[in-house]
Protein backbone atom coordinates (compact mmCIF):
# COMPACT_ATOMS: atom_id res chain seq x y z
CA UNK A 1 0.00 0.00 0.00
CA UNK A 2 1.12 3.23 -0.52
CA UNK A 3 2.43 5.41 2.27
CA UNK A 4 0.01 8.13 1.60
CA UNK A 5 -3.10 6.14 1.34
CA UNK A 6 -2.10 4.68 4.27
CA UNK A 7 -1.81 8.18 6.24
CA UNK A 8 -5.48 9.08 4.74
CA UNK A 9 -6.76 6.12 6.51
CA UNK A 10 -5.17 6.75 9.86
CA UNK A 11 -6.42 10.43 9.24
CA UNK A 12 -10.10 9.45 8.55
CA UNK A 13 -9.58 6.92 11.82
CA UNK A 14 -8.39 9.20 14.25
CA UNK A 15 -10.71 11.99 13.12
CA UNK A 16 -13.85 9.39 13.99
CA UNK A 17 -12.14 8.82 17.20
CA UNK A 18 -11.43 12.62 18.05
CA UNK A 19 -15.45 12.95 17.56
CA UNK A 20 -16.40 9.81 19.38
CA UNK A 21 -14.23 10.94 22.27
CA UNK A 22 -16.18 14.46 22.13
CA UNK A 23 -19.25 13.03 21.84
CA UNK A 24 -19.65 9.47 23.61
CA UNK A 25 -23.27 10.09 23.68
CA UNK A 26 -25.55 7.11 24.20
CA UNK A 27 -28.08 5.96 21.77
CA UNK A 28 -30.96 6.63 24.10
CA UNK A 29 -29.40 10.05 25.12
CA UNK A 30 -28.57 11.19 21.42
CA UNK A 31 -32.23 9.98 20.35
CA UNK A 32 -33.59 11.99 23.90
CA UNK A 33 -31.58 15.02 22.73
CA UNK A 34 -32.27 15.47 18.87
CA UNK A 35 -36.03 14.84 20.22
CA UNK A 36 -35.45 17.59 23.08
CA UNK A 37 -34.01 19.76 19.97
CA UNK A 38 -36.61 19.70 17.36
CA UNK A 39 -39.55 20.21 20.43
CA UNK A 40 -37.58 23.49 21.61
CA UNK A 41 -37.87 24.78 17.62
CA UNK A 42 -41.10 23.60 17.60
CA UNK A 43 -41.90 25.84 20.90
CA UNK A 44 -39.81 28.88 18.63
CA UNK A 45 -42.08 28.56 15.74
CA UNK A 46 -44.95 28.68 17.06
CA UNK A 47 -43.88 31.75 18.86
CA UNK A 48 -43.00 33.18 15.44
CA UNK A 49 -45.92 32.44 13.85
CA UNK A 50 -48.05 33.70 16.70
CA UNK A 51 -46.56 37.06 16.09
CA UNK A 52 -46.51 36.76 12.27
CA UNK A 53 -50.36 36.03 12.91
CA UNK A 54 -51.30 38.27 15.90
CA UNK A 55 -49.53 41.50 17.29
CA UNK A 56 -45.47 41.28 15.95
CA UNK A 57 -43.01 41.70 18.63
CA UNK A 58 -40.12 42.14 17.00
CA UNK A 59 -38.01 41.16 19.81
CA UNK A 60 -39.74 38.33 20.93
CA UNK A 61 -39.32 37.12 17.04
CA UNK A 62 -35.72 37.59 16.76
CA UNK A 63 -34.88 35.65 20.07
CA UNK A 64 -37.28 32.81 19.24
CA UNK A 65 -35.30 32.75 15.46
CA UNK A 66 -31.59 32.66 17.29
CA UNK A 67 -33.00 29.93 19.15
CA UNK A 68 -34.14 28.15 16.23
CA UNK A 69 -30.62 28.78 14.32
CA UNK A 70 -28.53 28.37 17.03
CA UNK A 71 -30.13 24.70 17.37
CA UNK A 72 -30.33 23.60 14.07
CA UNK A 73 -26.34 24.75 13.39
CA UNK A 74 -25.80 22.47 16.47
CA UNK A 75 -24.46 19.48 14.60
CA UNK A 76 -27.55 17.52 15.39
CA UNK A 77 -26.09 15.16 12.62
CA UNK A 78 -24.44 13.51 15.74
CA UNK A 79 -27.46 12.52 17.42
CA UNK A 80 -28.06 9.78 14.47
CA UNK A 81 -25.31 7.33 15.36
CA UNK A 82 -25.18 3.66 15.63
CA UNK A 83 -28.56 2.49 17.54
CA UNK A 84 -30.50 5.20 17.22
CA UNK A 85 -32.45 4.10 14.25
CA UNK A 86 -35.26 2.22 16.37
CA UNK A 87 -37.08 2.69 19.30
CA UNK A 88 -34.79 1.74 22.52
CA UNK A 89 -37.31 0.39 24.97
CA UNK A 90 -39.83 2.71 26.00
CA UNK A 91 -38.33 5.14 24.12
CA UNK A 92 -39.61 5.58 20.81
CA UNK A 93 -38.13 7.52 17.61
CA UNK A 94 -40.26 8.41 14.45
CA UNK A 95 -37.60 8.29 12.30
CA UNK A 96 -37.50 6.05 9.27
CA UNK A 97 -35.11 3.39 8.20
CA UNK A 98 -34.42 5.40 5.24
CA UNK A 99 -33.19 8.30 6.81
CA UNK A 100 -30.25 5.79 7.32
CA UNK A 101 -30.14 4.42 3.85
CA UNK A 102 -29.98 7.94 2.13
CA UNK A 103 -27.53 10.10 3.55
CA UNK A 104 -26.67 12.35 0.72
CA UNK A 105 -29.96 13.17 0.58
CA UNK A 106 -30.71 13.61 4.64
CA UNK A 107 -27.36 15.94 4.53
CA UNK A 108 -29.18 18.50 1.26
CA UNK A 109 -32.16 18.37 3.56
CA UNK A 110 -30.08 19.95 6.39
CA UNK A 111 -28.35 21.84 4.68
CA UNK A 112 -31.38 23.68 3.61
CA UNK A 113 -32.81 23.80 6.72
CA UNK A 114 -29.53 24.87 8.30
CA UNK A 115 -29.19 27.61 5.47
CA UNK A 116 -33.42 28.74 6.47
CA UNK A 117 -32.78 29.26 9.84
CA UNK A 118 -29.94 31.10 9.49
CA UNK A 119 -31.95 33.51 7.28
CA UNK A 120 -34.54 33.42 9.32
CA UNK A 121 -32.51 34.61 12.61
CA UNK A 122 -31.15 37.17 10.02
CA UNK A 123 -34.23 38.65 8.67
CA UNK A 124 -35.36 38.82 12.16
CA UNK A 125 -33.03 41.12 13.75
CA UNK A 126 -33.71 43.32 10.80
CA UNK A 127 -37.45 43.56 12.26
CA UNK A 128 -39.15 43.55 8.81
CA UNK A 129 -42.75 41.72 9.19
CA UNK A 130 -42.95 40.92 5.92
CA UNK A 131 -39.28 39.27 5.35
CA UNK A 132 -39.91 37.22 8.31
CA UNK A 133 -43.07 35.97 7.02
CA UNK A 134 -41.29 34.73 3.54
CA UNK A 135 -38.12 33.35 5.41
CA UNK A 136 -40.60 31.53 8.15
CA UNK A 137 -42.24 30.48 5.12
CA UNK A 138 -39.09 28.98 3.50
CA UNK A 139 -37.52 27.81 7.15
CA UNK A 140 -41.32 25.70 7.61
CA UNK A 141 -40.66 24.17 3.70
CA UNK A 142 -37.33 22.77 4.73
CA UNK A 143 -38.84 21.19 8.04
CA UNK A 144 -41.53 19.91 6.31
CA UNK A 145 -39.00 18.35 3.30
CA UNK A 146 -37.63 16.09 5.79
CA UNK A 147 -40.36 15.48 8.12
CA UNK A 148 -42.62 14.06 4.74
CA UNK A 149 -39.83 12.04 3.19
CA UNK A 150 -38.27 10.04 7.04
CA UNK A 151 -40.65 11.01 9.69
CA UNK A 152 -43.46 8.44 10.92
CA UNK A 153 -46.74 9.54 11.01
CA UNK B 1 -60.17 56.76 39.92
CA UNK B 2 -57.85 58.92 37.93
CA UNK B 3 -57.56 58.56 33.95
CA UNK B 4 -53.92 57.52 34.02
CA UNK B 5 -54.46 55.10 36.42
CA UNK B 6 -57.12 53.26 34.43
CA UNK B 7 -54.80 53.69 31.02
CA UNK B 8 -52.00 51.98 32.84
CA UNK B 9 -54.42 49.36 34.31
CA UNK B 10 -55.41 48.70 30.35
CA UNK B 11 -52.25 48.96 29.54
CA UNK B 12 -51.15 46.31 31.66
CA UNK B 13 -54.40 44.46 30.89
CA UNK B 14 -53.77 44.63 27.00
CA UNK B 15 -49.97 43.17 27.09
CA UNK B 16 -50.68 40.12 29.15
CA UNK B 17 -53.44 38.96 26.72
CA UNK B 18 -51.30 39.75 23.58
CA UNK B 19 -48.53 38.05 25.47
CA UNK B 20 -51.37 34.83 26.26
CA UNK B 21 -52.15 35.34 22.63
CA UNK B 22 -48.81 34.84 21.42
CA UNK B 23 -47.94 31.99 23.83
CA UNK B 24 -51.36 30.09 24.85
CA UNK B 25 -49.51 26.66 25.53
CA UNK B 26 -50.43 24.27 27.53
CA UNK B 27 -49.27 23.37 30.70
CA UNK B 28 -48.07 20.37 30.11
CA UNK B 29 -46.12 21.72 27.17
CA UNK B 30 -44.83 24.18 28.98
CA UNK B 31 -43.18 21.72 31.02
CA UNK B 32 -42.25 19.88 28.02
CA UNK B 33 -40.37 22.56 26.23
CA UNK B 34 -38.70 23.91 29.20
CA UNK B 35 -36.92 20.65 29.87
CA UNK B 36 -36.39 20.37 26.04
CA UNK B 37 -34.52 23.46 26.43
CA UNK B 38 -32.49 22.33 29.51
CA UNK B 39 -31.82 19.19 27.80
CA UNK B 40 -30.60 20.12 24.99
CA UNK B 41 -28.61 22.98 26.50
CA UNK B 42 -27.15 19.93 28.92
CA UNK B 43 -25.94 18.24 25.42
CA UNK B 44 -24.02 21.11 24.28
CA UNK B 45 -22.18 21.94 27.39
CA UNK B 46 -20.87 18.89 27.34
CA UNK B 47 -19.63 19.06 23.81
CA UNK B 48 -17.74 21.87 24.89
CA UNK B 49 -16.57 20.42 27.97
CA UNK B 50 -15.48 17.33 25.84
CA UNK B 51 -13.78 19.65 23.72
CA UNK B 52 -11.69 21.86 26.64
CA UNK B 53 -10.55 18.37 28.07
CA UNK B 54 -9.69 16.78 24.91
CA UNK B 55 -8.72 18.21 21.19
CA UNK B 56 -10.47 21.56 21.04
CA UNK B 57 -12.56 22.03 17.80
CA UNK B 58 -13.21 25.74 17.62
CA UNK B 59 -16.03 25.43 15.22
CA UNK B 60 -17.87 22.63 17.12
CA UNK B 61 -17.47 25.19 20.23
CA UNK B 62 -18.64 27.75 18.43
CA UNK B 63 -21.83 26.17 17.29
CA UNK B 64 -22.79 24.66 20.92
CA UNK B 65 -22.34 27.75 22.44
CA UNK B 66 -24.98 29.30 19.98
CA UNK B 67 -27.69 26.87 20.57
CA UNK B 68 -26.77 27.27 24.17
CA UNK B 69 -27.24 31.38 24.22
CA UNK B 70 -29.97 30.57 21.81
CA UNK B 71 -31.84 29.05 23.66
CA UNK B 72 -30.93 31.07 27.27
CA UNK B 73 -32.23 34.12 25.31
CA UNK B 74 -35.27 32.81 23.93
CA UNK B 75 -37.60 33.51 27.29
CA UNK B 76 -38.15 30.69 28.63
CA UNK B 77 -40.05 32.46 31.75
CA UNK B 78 -43.08 31.98 29.69
CA UNK B 79 -42.73 28.39 29.99
CA UNK B 80 -43.20 28.84 33.91
CA UNK B 81 -46.65 29.92 33.58
CA UNK B 82 -49.57 29.00 35.96
CA UNK B 83 -50.14 25.01 36.33
CA UNK B 84 -46.56 24.27 35.69
CA UNK B 85 -45.90 24.09 39.35
CA UNK B 86 -46.40 20.71 39.60
CA UNK B 87 -46.33 17.48 38.28
CA UNK B 88 -49.03 16.99 35.77
CA UNK B 89 -49.86 13.08 35.76
CA UNK B 90 -46.80 11.34 34.37
CA UNK B 91 -45.32 14.48 33.51
CA UNK B 92 -42.65 15.02 36.03
CA UNK B 93 -41.07 18.83 36.85
CA UNK B 94 -38.25 18.91 39.28
CA UNK B 95 -38.85 22.51 40.03
CA UNK B 96 -39.39 23.46 43.69
CA UNK B 97 -42.32 25.58 44.73
CA UNK B 98 -40.01 28.14 46.24
CA UNK B 99 -39.24 28.95 42.45
CA UNK B 100 -42.76 30.36 41.36
CA UNK B 101 -42.67 32.29 45.23
CA UNK B 102 -39.06 34.32 44.78
CA UNK B 103 -39.72 35.86 41.56
CA UNK B 104 -36.95 38.82 41.63
CA UNK B 105 -34.56 36.34 42.58
CA UNK B 106 -35.14 33.80 40.28
CA UNK B 107 -35.05 36.70 37.49
CA UNK B 108 -31.46 37.80 38.58
CA UNK B 109 -30.43 34.59 38.53
CA UNK B 110 -32.05 34.34 34.98
CA UNK B 111 -30.59 37.35 34.06
CA UNK B 112 -27.05 35.86 35.05
CA UNK B 113 -27.08 33.11 33.40
CA UNK B 114 -28.43 34.48 29.97
CA UNK B 115 -25.38 37.52 30.10
CA UNK B 116 -22.93 34.25 30.96
CA UNK B 117 -23.89 32.46 28.38
CA UNK B 118 -24.06 35.38 25.41
CA UNK B 119 -20.89 35.93 27.01
CA UNK B 120 -20.02 32.37 26.18
CA UNK B 121 -20.97 32.86 22.21
CA UNK B 122 -19.28 35.71 21.73
CA UNK B 123 -16.01 34.76 23.55
CA UNK B 124 -16.16 30.81 21.50
CA UNK B 125 -16.63 32.88 18.51
CA UNK B 126 -12.85 34.22 18.72
CA UNK B 127 -11.69 30.31 19.35
CA UNK B 128 -9.12 31.42 21.99
CA UNK B 129 -8.99 27.99 24.20
CA UNK B 130 -8.16 29.68 27.64
CA UNK B 131 -10.82 32.51 27.23
CA UNK B 132 -13.71 29.64 26.36
CA UNK B 133 -12.58 27.65 29.65
CA UNK B 134 -12.96 30.69 31.68
CA UNK B 135 -16.69 31.62 29.89
CA UNK B 136 -17.53 27.83 30.59
CA UNK B 137 -16.89 28.12 34.00
CA UNK B 138 -18.94 31.03 34.46
CA UNK B 139 -21.78 29.63 32.51
CA UNK B 140 -21.88 26.17 34.44
CA UNK B 141 -21.71 28.58 37.11
CA UNK B 142 -24.77 30.81 36.82
CA UNK B 143 -26.76 27.13 35.75
CA UNK B 144 -25.71 25.54 39.21
CA UNK B 145 -26.84 28.35 41.33
CA UNK B 146 -30.36 27.87 40.17
CA UNK B 147 -30.37 24.34 40.42
CA UNK B 148 -29.31 24.28 43.75
CA UNK B 149 -31.93 26.46 44.90
CA UNK B 150 -34.80 25.58 42.75
CA UNK B 151 -34.05 22.33 41.56
CA UNK B 152 -35.09 19.18 42.97
CA UNK B 153 -32.66 16.55 43.54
Amino acid sequence: MHKPFLRTVFGVLALSLASAASAQVKPEDQIKFRQAGYSFMSWNMGKIKANLEGEYNAQQVQAAANAIAGIAGSGMGALYGPGTEKDIGSLKTRVKPEFFQQMPNVGKLATDFNAAAANLAKVAAGGDKAAVQQAFSDTGATCKACHDKYRME
